[in-house]
Formats: structure tokens, sequence, C-alpha cells
């Protein structure tokens, strides 16, 4: 079994797979394409972005239409992650490679199968759907792979060169444990936030009328994201998030107490004087890292 | 008293005070400069931000050095404004218009003036300083004016025609009451929340490296605004975004209600359902309108 990737089938035409579709097929890849909507995958190759239909997922699964495949990637929301794994049993443990692409990993639970890995390309945008495809998301950004299944070397082998060279993306690799709880802090609490901060205009009885600043905005296009794949996040990732909110409300207290006058602090000091001394801190915080 | 402006004098050559030097000079209007720190003055001349120094405070105040100019223009943190305000006293009731630029307003607080009119330019930028002066900074943005004092109707018409005319802003009047409130909801909840978000990530225990999605990016750039003014912000209008602040709570819980299914719901719906649906609604939220 060779490392290298020739053909590849995508399951899931949204904007994460049919973006990974147009990159690869840019690539000289060959792509083949599943969508429960039919639709999708018709207008997909007619608007060239996939090479062939690949049937059903039980002809996928039963080898039929998946001969000749180096890879399969699913990009359905995380918790159909772990039932189309599943479904496609006939494959376990064959030379055919099958990665994801969910942005949380911990209920992904399959025993005893050798040639699944996990990756979440770190790359997204508040569009959904075909119509949104970009052959350049995912250039030079992040792809977390995880290993929980102890895959054989070629199989890794596989799907990192294969996010590498094709999709142009940098891999590191990290244990679920590890990934679910830091993407619970970078990314699953931040989106949590802007829907309760939309939510809470959206109910306010202040009409705010079309007087939002710059910063409004990117609350309003995170909230805008893809509600289904959220939802499944927000459920499967809720233990680690609600970790991560507990440490944002420390610090909220922390801030709210300096902005009241009500924490104790040094005479020789101010309150204004330690709050700006805090905002400095956390404005000069990791700048230049991310 | 004409209501048109030919020349100005700005407060404050930072980021929002240069940058509404640099679109009042590409319009031929002479713009006289005055900063706390001299150097920031010398730099403005020599890079033709503002045409001409305007001299010590107490020199404008005594109509020494602001002879012809018909609107001064503060550019100061929020809590500086009021007290540039009261230093300018000697300009009271006179045929110059001054206005400001605060995103709060509730501390402005003078009386028996008649030529003072409160502006809020609504656009800003994480940067901030003479060198992220930007002259197309204002261009179909939102200037929110207040009249608390009762300005004269030429002094109101000045300001009005300054903001529209010159800066080609829209603008639109708001008592101070209704402006402290609807900013603090649209603009100081978000940045309280981002300052929040980031200092978590500061004191967490676990190291989150490069792993910062889209959504991260977002709130890093936004507690990256100016501290000072912040916490000026922060502090005036305490009373206001803590009301924010306990709605956006309110929606923070509705949703972790729904996220770890302590809800009471309907047996006929799931969780999964209503969770989606209520991130559906938030996202359907005046998408189009802000």
């Amino acid at each position: 079994m060779s490392s290298n990737v020739n053909s590849i089938l995508i399951i899931g035409l949204g904007m994460i797979g049919s973006s990974i579709a147009l990159a690869s097929k840019s690539k000289g890849i060959t792509v083949y394409g599943f969508d429960i909507d039919n639709v999708v995958v018709n207008d997909a190759i007619k608007k060239d972005i996939i090479d062939r239909d690949a049937g059903t997922i039980e002809e996928i699964s039963s080898q039929e239409s998946a001969k000749n495949i180096d890879l399969i990637i699913l990009a359905v929301p995380p918790k159909q992650t772990l039932d189309v794994l599943n479904e496609l049993d006939g494959l376990w443990n064959t030379s055919i490679t099958i990665t994801d692409t969910s942005s949380v990993k911990n209920h992904i639970k399959i025993e005893d199968v050798s040639n699944i890995v996990l990756s979440h390309p770190v790359a997204g945008s508040d569009k959904s759907g075909i119509h949104a495809a970009d052959k350049n998301l995912f250039i030079n950004k992040k792809n977390v792979l995880c290993d929980p299944f102890n895959a054989e070397k070629e199989h890794l082998e596989k799907v990192e060169n294969f996010w590498k060279n094709a999709l142009q993306m940098r891999t590191a690799f990290m244990s679920v444990r590890e990934h679910d709880l830091v993407f619970a802090i970078t990314s699953h609490l931040p989106h949590l936030i802007s829907y309760a901060l939309i939510d809470s205009i959206r109910l306010s009885p202040t009409e705010v009328g079309d007087n939002a600043g710059g910063g409004l905005k990117e609350f309003i296009r995170l909230s805008g994201s893809n509600p289904e794949m959220w939802r499944d996040i927000f459920m499967l990732n809720r233990v680690d998030l609600i970790k991560a909110l507990a440490g944002m409300q420390v610090s909220i207290n922390n801030l709210l107490e300096l902005i009241t006058e009500t924490k104790q602090i040094p005479d020789i000091f101010s309150h204004l004087e330690i709050l700006k001394k805090e905002l400095d801190e956390i404005k000069s915080f990791k700048e230049d890292k991310f």
C-alpha cells in the first residue's frame, strides 16, 4: 500500500467537503462524492467540483463503488461523523484509509479498527453549502490529527501526506483529550459567546437599530455559522466547553470588580490604574502569536 | 455665524484625531492640532496630517491661538473629554463650536453652555496613535449626535454639516440616555467579553499554542484596542454595561440549559431539536440589518 493519494471519496458536500474537493481536483486527484441530498451531488458534478457520483453509502461500504479509492474523507456534522464511520464498517481494516473533519473528537469511539485516522482541518467560514466552496480555504491553515485507534503507519502517513501535499496544510498530532479541550477554549467558547450575545440583543427591550460598531459585526458573523454543526459541537463537547466558560466567567468577574471598584486593591494604586494595567496585559498577550 | 467649516482645531492627535485631520485636509479645511505630547504635534505637521500647531490649551481657551477657528473637536479618551471641555471655558458661549468624539456621554455634564454639541463617530480600529491615521476611516459610517446642553441651532447645524459634508458620515440624534445604553449593548459589552475571553486564555493552565480558529482572532483583535480608552468606557458606562452583561448571561444560561439537557422542554421535542431551532433563530436575526 502506497501513501500516495490518487483518488478520494468525499462524504458530505457542504462548504468543507466541496472545498476539499476543489483543492484536490486542482492537484490532479480524482474526486468521488456522496451527499445525502442527490441534488447536491448532481450540482457538484455539473459545477466540476467532483468527478463522479459515489453511489449510496451501502454501495460504498460494500466496495461496489469504492474500488480504487485511496482515501475517504467524511465532511458531515460531528454527530453524523460517528454514524457514518459505523455505516462504513465494510471498509474497516482494508487498504482504504478513512478520515473525517469533525471539530469534536471525544464521541468517536470505535473498536478494533486500524485504518481510521481523525483529522480536524482548522478552517471555516460563516458560509455553508456547496455554493461557498473555496479551493484556497485550507492553504497554510493548521490540521490537527488524532490517532485514538492506533492506525497502521501507512494510513497515518497517507492522511498526513494528503493534508500536507494536496491541501497545503500544516499538520500536528494531539490526543483527543487535548484536542477537545484546546478547541473548547479557542473556538467553541467564542462561538457560544457570540450566539449568546446576539441572542441577548434579539431579546432586549432596547432597540439598537443600525448602531453596530465593528466589534459586534464579528459576533454577528460568528453566530451566523452552520447551526447544525454548532449544535453538535456544543452538545458533544459540553464538558470542556463549560470548563472554558467557567474560566471566562472568572475573568469577567475580575474585570467587573475593578470596574465597579468593589475589588480590594492596595491603597497606593487606584482601580483606574489597575484596570488599565490589566487591559494592557491582556492586549499584549500573544499579540503576535496567533 | 455661518454653519460652514473652513478651519478646525483637533485636540488629541491619536488614531481618531489624526484620521479626522486627514479627511478634513483632503476637503480643503485648514487643520490646527493640539496634543499633550509635543513630539506628536511636530510629527503631525511633518507628515502633513495637520497644518498648524495650535499652542497650549490655555492659549486656545483664551482665544490667543484659536482665532478664526470654526469648530474644535476633542479626540481624547472619554474621561479627559470632560476635563478638556472644562479647560476650554474661555470659549464657552462664543461663535466657535465645540464637539467631541467620546463613546460614552453620561459623564459629560456642563451647565449654561450653548455652543457644545456631542458627537460619537462610530468608527474605530484596534490600532491606535497617529501612525494609524486613515483618511477614509469615517466614510459612510454613522455619527450619533447628542444635544444635552440645548445648543443653539447654528452650532448644531455646523457640527452636523461637518460630519456629513467633510467626513461623509451619516448622522442621527439620540438622547445621552439612549446613546449610552445602545452602545453598552452593541460595542462596550462585546469589547468587555473579548478582554475577558483573552484573559481567561492567558490565565488558563491549558496551553493552546497556535490553535486559534478564525473566531478567536476577532476576539484578540478587539481586545487589542486602546486600553486607556476602554478603561474609561467601562468605568464611565458601567451601569449600562452591567445591564447588557446581565442580558447576555440570561442567554448563556438558556443555551447551557439546552446543551446540558437540564431545561424542561415538551416531550414531543428533543433538546437537540430545540437547540438547533434557537441557533437558527439567532443566526437569522438581523442578518442583513447591520
